[in-house]
């Protein structure tokens, strides 16, 4: 049976879903449980509302550790003039929280009162005298919580739907209940298939993939307040899909079908959905994930409702996000989960595709006055661009993109205070740089950085779109490291030029350096392929003078025109046999156990705007620089220099 | 031994208690332990940072379903000119996933060829054909996921002190890690004491307070991720107290004793506190709480922190919240939680004493283009203030307070976007808008309501600070209700005017009446006691028209200058003998289990600017009003007449 994959927009797939589930009567709330009120009804949805059974306080309490009274036997009363209370019959000593006596209208505190023995002396016994004297008359009902001032029997005290807190359980015990009802978490069943996957802990071997989306997914369900069971890996086989799928009908209310989503060859979920139920969408056009699938389960005489996800990691989490926590929310009772969003401005143009919603991850941090928005890599296969995001910028269906600049709305995954705290570093990229993100992190700061070469950094610094950039910038005429570019780039702010670290620099080999290279002048040789950095990036000007000085053009390197972005992803071309040899850091030989040939030493400096390098945000940064443990760890690393640390290099 | 109670500020307690902590070495992360990579890791912190074991992938996958080639062999291919490959030596089928044959460079997928078969047809095995068909050149590494995209080995994926999330977990597995090393979860034992509490579920006697300070005290040490441990109540007895925080200290990081921090006859916390190990602070200058202790507990050579916590339950949270949370994350070595913060405008002046910081709890909401928070009731008794807040205000040691409408800072305890679907409503009380708020959570609305009385009401709908007004407000020269008030308050604002219920009013007795009442001029007897509603309340003009029509002078009632808020605590106030009668709704009569003499039938409208009317805001408010579910709910209740609801009255 052919299996036709064609996107429809978001919103007519989330109608068809719904037409379907109201049809199924799967549109409203599912089971619920009465629980005893303790902490295991903490973070648990009400079922029905909580209405006062009785008032609290359920009688009038003192207020303060003093004398019960009779308001009007004080009327009278001055400083110069007191009146006197018989213990018994006119007054009693009453400790907060103790019902006031009958007779009594008022509590005077006990450091307002005069406590008397017989002998009209100061009592012995100061809350069992003989009497008070009292300086002042007191209003009726003074220091007293009257029955209610809580809670009155019968109110409203919280309603269905309410996501219970602490405060809240503290609520509903004053007034009388001492058990909740409350939604049954709803049952989700996550069937991983893939003949490909290997389970957590397995050493992958080349062609496995490690299956950790049903780990995502199931955590995703946990903390939206369902409970997930997680199956073993299916081979890629219809028939086991299928018996699976029956399976897993019976006993849970939703279906989370992994990967085989789309139409390739071993891809039979639709056709599964198909045959066992209702087939209801399969495409949806956002991005990434397009290859949903949606469908309803005949399960005897109830139906259960089936999502295929797709197999990429972005787009496995983001299907959760759009299409299970609502309906995981809508059978508990509860509103939906919203993010907090904030406006914020793109550091760069994107583009998209016209057709679809398109869920573009961002780090969102705080440069000066402006909110910014710097978009992370697009790739769905890239799952550490949803661990580094800060917030999702959805480019809607119908948009082809934004210009740089362009203001956008960004749902927040995390709190605005921490966004406040983030400190953007953006340029050139060092293995130190992880290492501070880590040390900033015991001082309550944050570190995103993005990577876009030194000068990309400079030219972020003058659009006033980063704290501070990473750069070892040669400048070829004068043999000095970034000072000149500084001055070039940045002529109008004020400068802190501070170093960071020295390091080696040298070319990245095969273990055992296989192809006999010794030096630059064997990247002229056609049996050879480089592996190069991108324009801008420090590391590949320094090649250029380099290669200048031996007199090679760079038309004679082949791979020359093959740029990756970071020291380790160039290391990683040449480990994974994609390039014989590549220019970079020590550091990142060792990290992926390559041969390396040191060529030349260099500095890394950063790069700060005086008016970010005085600010709060920034001190810890500095103090870092100077923390001996910090340096330490730095020197560890091989092909680090840390002597010149935190030197300042210059004002400008 | 005499124990001196004596406030101290915040910030100096802080201070002090951080001192004691670093001497004792206890300012630093506690134990971690690790744990397998599984659901039971979400929400859990990092106690080390984790760096990629492999990169991720972990070879050259094919990012399509296609045939991996090399892209030079695609050079010079054009629509016209297409290129052949023969399957084998030039080309390979890979799914999406699978590892780049070790030849090839490049996958085309597969709808982008025509695969051939051996008479240069269209093959019948499409995925192992003889030859694909190419149109066009295809670049190196097209739809190819290198090595290392999403992770490179040895880079540094989370930071130590960082809280687990969904995707963090498929990160951490993708990367090559089956376990991860956490926080153990701080022991916290919470000890609550008091002679008169009784257990949630024991029916309370008069002068028992219900014990529920530790399950909020334990629910939150659960929400920070702590673990608590609640002990049963232990009574006011020094030796019992003393007995059991020895025993706490045993197994324990924290211990918090819950009351008897203050200074009264049964207060031994300070006391146990200082003999079984060091009394650092007794009194900090917040409100509410003010009696808080901090110490240390000598446990064999450990030292173990403990915290006086003082028994109101409004103090009891928020000595959670300041004292507590910081402790638990920096023993986990996370950051402290930090609340969203909002600007909003304050509703009403707000008086404060100048030596304490002021946690003034308030709910907020969006009336137009304000931004407005409303003081909640700032009783430390009264929990339900901490259920109902939206956030806090904190005024801070210094400040005398503010006048209404200051800007000020809230920190929120719900997120911004259930601040945007909060409908304020002022003005007068009816059980109905219980009934109401129930039935908008439905609808993904909710209901704040503050009662201010009806002509309360209509002020703050003159001054732009609610979405709607509720008023039963009889006019003596017209008969009208409501009509004449608008006219008068509302001059300038077009405004709608809405039927909500018709109602009953009469005189609440105690059952059976005692005092044998019999209506309004009993009120001039000398041996009943009147309670009364608020000046601006419609039951309060109600009695004032229906005294001057029968000829009583307000200064013959007894009790007529006593004000309650709300008809429940009026009621209350009669349930409770604190009143032998008072005027409001048959429904709260019959909540209290109160007899009642019916004597008016009147008018309950919701007044509401059209501005807000016509609002997608209030949109579900109006729907409900045509619910024939929610109108049989509120006839159910005694002394409603439901045929009016939703007749518009006028349109002004």
């Amino acid at each position: 049976m052919p299996i036709y994959l064609h996107d429809i927009p978001l919103s007519t797939a989330i109608e068809r879903l719904n037409s379907a589930l109201a049809e199924a009567g799967l549109d409203k709330p599912l089971q619920t449980e009465t629980i005893p009120l303790d902490v295991h009804a903490l973070g648990r949805v009400l079922a029905a509302p909580i209405w006062a059974k009785i008032s609290s306080p359920h009688y009038h309490a003192s207020a303060m550790d003093g004398f019960a009274i009779r308001a009007h036997e004080t009327n009278g009363a001055l400083q110069t003039r007191p009146i006197s209370l018989n213990y018994g019959p006119q007054t009693e000593y009453v400790d907060t929280g103790d019902p006031l006596p009958a007779w009594a209208n008022a509590v005077i505190p006990i450091e307002d009162v005069e406590p008397l023995g017989e002998d009209g002396q100061p009592s012995e016994t100061p809350r069992r005298p003989a009497l008070i004297r009292v300086r002042a008359a007191v209003p009726p009902w003074s220091h007293v919580r009257p029955m209610g001032e809580d809670m009155v029997a019968t109110q409203l005290v919280l309603p269905a739907g309410h996501v219970l807190r602490p405060v809240d359980l503290g609520a509903i015990a004053g007034c009388g209940h001492d058990s909740v009802e409350v939604a049954i978490p709803p049952r989700v069943a996550i069937l991983p298939t893939g003949t490909e996957l290997v389970p957590i802990g397995h050493p992958p071997e080349e062609g496995d993939i490690i299956e950790y989306n049903s780990l995502v997914l199931a955590a995703q369900v946990e903390e939206w307040g369902g409970e997930a069971r997680r199956y073993p890996i299916i081979p890629d086989e219809y028939q086991a899909i299928s018996a699976r799928v029956r399976e897993a009908a019976q006993a849970h209310d939703l279906i989370l079908l992994n990967a085989g989503s789309s139409a390739g060859s071993e891809d039979y979920s639709a056709r599964v959905v198909e045959e066992l139920g209702q087939l209801l969408v399969h495409g949806v056009a956002v991005r990434p994930g397009h290859p949903v699938i949606l469908g309803l389960i005949n399960a005897g005489d109830r139906k259960v409702p089936i999502i295929g996800v797709p197999g990429y990691p972005v787009s496995t989490a983001l299907t959760g996000e759009i299409f299970v926590e609502p309906l995981l929310a809508r059978w508990m009772g509860r509103s939906p989960r919203q993010p907090v969003e904030v406006d914020a401005d793109l550091t760069r143009k994107i583009t998209s595709p016209a057709g679809d919603d398109d869920y573009l991850r961002v780090t969102v941090g705080q440069v000066g006055e402006r909110t910014l928005a710097a978009p992370l890599s697009r790739g769905s296969g890239v799952i550490t661009s949803l661990v580094r995001a800060d917030g999702i910028v959805v480019v809607p269906r119908g948009s082809q993109g934004y210009p740089a600049g362009e203001r956008v709305k960004v749902r927040l995954y995390r709190p605005p205070s921490e966004i406040q705290k983030t400190i953007f570093a953006i340029g050139s990229h060092d293995l130190t740089l992880d290492i501070l993100a880590q040390f900033l992190t015991g001082h309550d700061r944050r570190l995103a950085s993005a990577n876009v070469g030194s000068l990309g950094g400079l030219v972020s610094l003058r659009r006033g779109e980063a704290h501070l950039a990473g750069a070892h910038l040669l400048d070829p005429e004068s043999g000095q490291y970034n000072l000149p570019y500084v001055d070039q780039y940045l002529p109008d702010q004020p400068v802190l030029v501070m170093a960071l670290v020295g390091r080696t620099q040298g070319l990245f080999l095969p273990k055992g350096n296989p192809k006999d290279i010794h030096g630059l002048s064997d990247l002229k040789r056609e049996d050879i392929l480089y592996v190069n950095r991108q324009r801008g990036a420090g590391t590949r000007l320094l090649l250029d003078y380099h290669l200048g000085q031996a007199g090679i053009d760079p038309e004679e390197v082949a791979g020359y025109e093959r740029e990756e972005y970071t020291h380790l992803t160039a290391a990683a071309a040449v480990a994974s046999g994609r390039a014989d040899c590549g220019l970079g850091i020590e550091a990142a030989a060792h990290a992926l156990d390559l041969d390396f040939i040191p060529l030349f030493n260099e500095r890394y400096d950063l790069i700060i705007p005086k008016i970010h390098a005085e600010s709060q945000l920034l001190a810890p940064l500095l103090t870092i620089l100077e923390d001996p443990a910090f340096s330490r760890t730095i020197a560890q690393r091989p092909g680090y220099d840390v002597e010149v640390m935190g030197t300042v290099i210059g004002e400008l």
